[in-house]
């Protein structure tokens, strides 16, 4: 909950998953961005992510592993969300989701790391049941090279 | 993921902390209620459970320490969230929220529970800086033993 | 539009039809919850007590008898509906909501009575046309008694 | 709960308080559009009404009289709704609201009257207490005589 | 972006597309109404004129030739949505619309020209393809004389 | 209004101003994403990136000089609003933004270029009068040369 300036920039070489400006209508009660919203941003940078990688059409989320508060985010912030998949099971995917916030309103220009999150996701068939995702993802991008552009980094 | 229909019940002789009925601009791609939405739901019911017991004006969310989803939520649904203080620390309230919805638009008029969580509060005083819970909450009591009646469940 | 500090409870042995805690985007233009939510959450609470009473798969709002807004609801309470079946036509069905206040932000807790509303809900089969209530109701509970746990006070 | 055409029209020489277009986010479960955001309008609208009359600063609803529900209205509706003040009490003025809906989606472009509803405003001045609506205006107008031309019918 | 009271009325013997009062949630970080939902509303007052007047069920916007944001909107204000058709070409509807807010909360009661913008519509028929305007609407007024009635005026 | 698939790639060595996902509370009557959301979307990130260049913490919105819907935007799609300066002006900063979506709910997982639009912002200081661009710019740089990494390409 530090709020102090930081000499922290945004990753480099790096595209992120989400990248959205709150508004005033997504604040809570004390006029910071409600944590909900956070939550809901973070949920979809993750399933965009495991979507690209596992190349399902239908990606459902099982749970959260871990998600940390570090900062609060204000309206003016402009919010990047940095996804990396960190686990592939064998029909799961789990994905690490690092949040910065640009103080865009403020006089330093400052970055902030806000949230850190760690998700699972699943990948489902058009019959609902989860589908193998290495197979899928080998067989698919044989056919499509030119979709590696848009994957984020995979760290394992 | 089991969308079977079940016996569960509703938790008797507790109140939730929020029961809500989700429209559809709360709905995702599949047509089901938003992952987000349920989390940001979830989070407000664990928030002011936290509140309730510290009796802090002010509680911010410190961490998700676990969250799944057990079924999807559709809308029409009414959805509601039952919450257990299950770790008090010197500044940190840890709170479960077990979340239940009846599918009062379904023949059966069955329940399912749906997503269970775990998060931890910090109680922060005017200043910011967290201040202690058990005594802060030792101490209003005294003064109003009437608010006793709005607590949750208290496991621990 | 009193709004001095009062002794006022919720009601004990009674499950409010819904618990919402609005957010900023709920306000009007003067700070306070603005009175077009309270009438919604309101329209749903009655209409979720009407299907559970009628067993009906879809319950229209016919009108609003009356509606009276006591004291303003403000970001930060948790507002609870409860309901009431006041009288059962041949196919409709009518429902009284209290609404109720607690100022969890507020150094004395207190709760306010902040909106009382009398509504009429009608049930319409699969082809739209009404439906008795009577018995389908009759009907529906020699077959699903563990429904009964879920209905609210009926006092007529 | 009629949906037959109709040769309706909107009234003629009246300018609706508003005329707004629902959207998808609008709905309710059953598609149409959910009751509690023309509940929303029609108390926005009577709010403007009441303001443009007593040309008090500051209007607070205080009762809904009557409101039924004519007929659902879609999204791709216009929706217009019209204004009459019925009673000028002491410090309440009461406004009759009128809700057309154009359904300029359907082949017929047909005009159906939606919804009709009675509220009750009260003034308050800039200490929150009610002030009286007569004396009010009737200084006003002699200041701002071109103000008239915005203010809606006046039945009473 | 003078703020400067002003003698403006709003255009007399004309109908406005549509009339809003938007609230807390649509504003910007500054405090005023946000730009995006005056776009908004903008481009559904043009796409409903240009339906009525083509009497296409799909009207899609095609482009924004000009759009002006000559002063700032605040929640409070009643917006009207002036429309004038000012160019039919084959398959499209150039439509301008004229935005003023009514400043119902200052004391003088002004009103404001906030917004001009010109937008291009085209008529899309049932198979997405565009279709003629001009033949389309001869057609329909022989058949349908009533439907002149709610047209915006038209100046070429 | 083409929709066949393309060989369209995102830009390379660009960090796109915003990228968002939207939901189907962002939808229209035809269900597509509603041209108000990405209206919306264009100006917050046409208005970021003026901040940016600027340094100015207030941004406002002076005008649309083109907007062209090229495609239809679809919920499941990442859309991505790629900006460039294309002209300073004394007060002026004039913005081109360029938006991508990306189909990944599609089998192809395709990119369609779906808006292109040019907006024009203008600097105002806490006086709310216009402040040269240039000389704010070049004076800010000297001192956070830091600030360099998150400017958008500069045509002009």
């Amino acid at each position: 909950m530090a709020e102090q300036t930081t000499n922290l920039k945004l990753p480099v070489d790096r595209m992120p998953a989400l990248r959205v400006e709150p508004m005033p209508k997504d604040t809570n009660q004390y006029g910071a961005v409600f944590g909900g919203w956070v939550m809901s941003q973070v949920d979809l940078a993750g399933a965009s992510t495991a979507m690209r990688y596992a190349l399902s059409r239908k990606v459902v989320t099982r749970a959260v592993s871990s998600f940390t508060f570090e900062n609060p985010i204000y309206v003016g912030d402009i919010v990047s969300f940095y996804t990396k998949i960190v686990k592939i099971g064998r029909s799961s995917i789990t994905v690490q989701v690092d949040v910065y916030a640009e103080r865009l309103t403020k006089a330093d220009n400052s970055v902030d790391l806000v949230t850190q999150a760690t998700l699972v996701y699943v990948c489902v068939g058009q019959d609902h049941k989860p589908i193998t995702v290495q197979e899928s993802r080998d067989q698919y991008f044989k056919e499509h090279p030119e979709f590696m552009l848009c994957l984020p980094e995979i760290s394992q």
